[in-house]
């Protein structure tokens, strides 16, 4: 899945934080990765507790296969899923 | 397809502009909608000459087809593919 946020600057390193925990971090604010069901009940959970409903907003993508998702990047390439974060 | 943009402030702009072209704002940073082959090198040819790629980044996420994609917002929804930007 491919998780974009866009939240306050006050509270991007909290919510960098609990991404990191679950996915790849790919872009400035682009994470990345495949998570079961439950982690990724677990993390909109953690999520729904930093951030302001009103103000942030954290959008998600899953497709059933990772296959079926082609990534491209333009410009700078901060890594994919490989690297060590 | 998806598209991620972050951009230095002073080419948002034009970035935005480019992007509303072909896609629809979804999130602050974040477009959607479905292009053919041809619309999308023309989106990344356009976006070549805007971005700094020593800087900016552009990622972009295509699925062979859109009914596999789910997605999901948590916090401020700016609105999907059936709002008029």
């Amino acid at each position: 899945m491919i998780l974009v946020y866009d939240t306050a600057v006050e509270r991007n390193p909290k919510v960098l934080k609990t991404c990191r925990k679950y996915l790849h971090w790919t872009q400035r604010s682009v994470f990345q990765g495949e998570l079961s069901t439950a982690q990724f009940r677990a993390l909109m959970a953690a999520l729904k507790t930093t951030i302001d409903p009103d103000y942030d907003s954290i959008v998600t993508y899953a497709a059933r296969s990772p296959d079926m998702i082609e990534s491209s990047t333009l410009g700078v390439d901060l890594g994919g899923p490989g690297d060590i974060l």
